[in-house]
């Protein structure tokens, strides 16, 4: 560790180094909130004690604190509320599941709710008001001093997943012609300084950026030296109708700490931290999951929705796939006749289909995966088509001779594994294909690959799987 | 945006503002690689201009390069790197792909491979050096300054996803008892400062983390205050054994920016800071997705991993998978007196075991979410299980229903209407909970519910699927 200062100290423990620490017995090792100090919180609500719930949860960091709101049910959130009402932390409300934070303003009233919301870095603010009902956020916002109403309006006009809604207003930005030395003044006696911040923007006299300058590199240069000679020469200017996907892919692609947000006129208005990203990737990668299971963005929210819209949001893609089953059935419905006469068809069948779709899915995930990460794209397309092309056929083969051995030896009919075989090899190496053309092909189409590649892929096997093992076994066999 | 100083500039554009930019042209309005560019490069790489394909890259940011190379076959790859060799920039290695990077090895070889090594920050070089074959290891170590290598044997001593792999050394820590004032002129003096740093950390006589300080907080402070007044109060210290998800998990919980890392004795000895934690985000979120499709390990690592490679890693799933469709269709060969009797049965079950693989999915996908996100645990499960058997139970109506009307209509027998009907409810509502009991059972007995829960989750609609239909319809049509 060359960088460390030299630790030329008294050996004694340093006199005030005891900084006030949150409660740290309210978490589990794993930083996690524990279930016996959820249960001490709920036992002095109960027993009407709020004068000793808030003791227990007033040093809680705020996430710590969202954390316990969204445990607690209807009754015991409302009560704590009420005990903690005058030392409510506003950034605990961004970090809330959108249901609980419904019941958080019920239990706060407008006039509280509306102050927190003022106390948020404008991102949060807009982030936050954002997910109120329309009707709601009017009374909300009528509460708002109006400055701040001005850019959660302003912040609101952009489209959902934008850098406009992504971005904070808060920022530093210096002139180009400042030297190390004056930004270090300016920052010391300024006192409308945002809370937290990564870079300082220089900007010119229009009030466009110039460049990025990271707060290390403002600490480790000697007074006079100019602000522009620090710059970053690989800025990256983000407009506020860029997608917040291809901003999270630029943060990552760039190992940025943060970026200037500019308005159409090249104006630095805003910026976006790294912090933000976290919670997009994570965000986004997390939303593939449940799109490739079928779980609509509503249902995505939380695990606090609502029986009866959870249901609902599953429906539609339940609906699609029974459509998918009932074709499926017809291709089975055309071999009745052969099934009459050798049920053993029907006992086979569900195994070709079946490994075909769970073949084809692993390409998918990969393929999925891949496209989200920018791995994949036009100019490597044809050459994993052709490598996934391979894989089906060397795992269909295996399978194949695997599967033809264990249905031959089961109904003693060689010829009936050959057929199983064939069928399977050619299920497996469509599965492949399909597992990448379709995913390529909705993304080509502009659709999203995971929410619907999964239908159209199973549609794909089960059809052929079931034609292929059925047909063949009718015009060999019977 | 009131903390931007004063901009009372002349109204000229500054002098000296267009810093060096990187070449635009090579990416597209996505900032991803252009094909054309890639072409370019291609040519001049075949045209054995190596001068033209050195100036077309020299201006590339690493993650760019990176891409590059990834893009390219492997002969032209070998030709760019010879183009590069001189100015081969070291922070491309950690960017690239396993296969790719070898190669890259390959073309460079071990001596300038390691030379690289050692200019990468402590993190970087554990990462790539970890990726390495053991045998080529030794070779590269071989060939590193002792310093350096002894810092990446120490990293890699630690366990694959564990905060030790993911720390750096790297850092800046000052004693205690410093001023903001010392602390600012140590910064501008020393030379052997990292690259890029977020805070500062303060020690004690022992070096052991008295707390964490945010740049921003040394740059908004006078000189005479102490740098323990500036601490955050909430600091994390993370041993080297702890989880890498855990980490992130407390990135994200606590919006750190960096955070402390410290041996058995207490000792600071490295840090982590956020754009290594985006990475293990993006990771983790994106390895859920390719685990559920039963894609393994060895295979996620990209798309340029082998065709037989590939081919042997999904291979075990898909035999795991085959294992259970005997199983279910050991299920119908109990039937098949009853399907040789009315055919109907085999038209119809696939879509009785599907619907309920599909609904079961849905929960499961939503499950191994908030289990990733630690939203849901013992505090809330029995509140979420409750919940997943009424979801099941409403859609379970529901499709009962649709299916039944459609089965009664089709094959014109209304009591094979109900029996569909009956088999639908049962399988969707233990669809439901099977989707979230399987999951939680696997996180309880400590196995990654993401990687296994599928195959027992469709085991489970599979066989109830098929044995309650086919055992109704055997009981009452028959």
């Amino acid at each position: 560790m060359p960088s460390v200062a030299s630790a030329e100290t008294p050996s004694s423990s340093p006199p005030h180094a005891r900084a006030r620490r949150p409660v740290r017995d309210a978490l589990d090792e794993g930083f996690e909130l524990d279930p016996a100090f959820i249960e001490d919180v709920q036992a002095a609500l109960r027993a009407n004690d709020h004068e000793q719930a808030r003791l227990l949860v007033e040093d809680l960091h705020y996430a710590d604190m969202a954390d316990l709101l969204e445990r607690l049910d209807s009754e015991d959130r409302r009560l704590l509320i009420e005990a903690i009402r005058d030392d409510f932390q506003a950034d605990v409300l961004p970090e809330l599941d959108a249901e609980v934070r419904y019941e958080v303003m019920d239990a706060l009233g407008f006039e509280d709710f509306a102050v927190a919301l003022t106390e948020l870095d404008s991102d949060d603010a807009v982030y936050v008001a954002g997910k109120l009902d329309p009707e709601e956020r009017a009374k909300i916002l009528e509460r708002t001093p109006p400055d701040k109403r001005e850019f959660i309006e302003q912040g609101l006009a952009y489209a959902e997943d934008s850098a406009g809604r992504l971005m904070q207003r808060e920022l530093v930005a210096v002139p180009y012609y400042w030297t190390v030395g004056e930004t270090i003044d300016f920052l010391r006696s300024t006192r409308n300084i945002p809370d937290k911040f990564y870079v300082v923007f220089v900007v010119d006299a229009r009030h466009r950026p110039q460049g990025v300058v990271e707060l290390h590199r403002v600490l480790t240069s000697k007074r006079p030296i100019r602000m522009q000679d620090l710059i970053n020469p690989d800025m990256d200017i983000i407009p506020t109708d860029m997608d917040r996907e291809e901003v999270a892919f630029l943060f990552r692609q760039r190992d940025l700490a943060a970026a200037p947000v500019v308005d159409k006129s090249g104006r630095l208005i805003g910026q976006i931290t790294i912090d933000d990203i976290v919670d997009v990737i994570d965000e986004e990668a997390g939303a593939d999951i449940l799109k490739m299971a079928g779980v609509s963005e509503v249902d995505q929210s939380s695990l606090y929705t609502a029986v009866i819209a959870t249901a609902q949001s599953r429906f539609t893609w339940l609906a699609l796939n029974l459509i998918t089953a009932f074709m499926a059935s017809y291709v089975v419905g055309m071999f009745t006749a052969s099934i009459e006469k050798l049920a053993a068809l029907a006992v086979l069948m569900p195994i070709v289909a079946g490994m075909g779709g769970n073949a084809g899915t692993q390409t998918l995930a990969t393929v999925v995966r891949a496209l989200a990460t920018r791995e994949l794209d036009s100019s490597n397309a044809l050459r994993v088509v052709g490598k996934e092309l391979f894989v089906g056929l060397i795992n269909g083969v295996l399978f194949a001779a695997l599967v033809g051995a264990v249905a031959s030896f089961w109904f003693s009919d060689v010829l009936l594994g050959v057929v199983i075989a064939a069928a399977m090899l050619t299920n497996l190496t469509v599965a492949g294909l399909a597992g990448i053309l379709i995913p390529l092909a909705l993304d080509k189409a502009g659709t999203d690959p995971a929410s619907s590649a999964g239908v159209f892929l199973t549609t794909v096997t089960d059809i052929v799987g079931f034609f292929t093992f059925l047909g063949l076994a009718t015009w060999v066999l019977l």
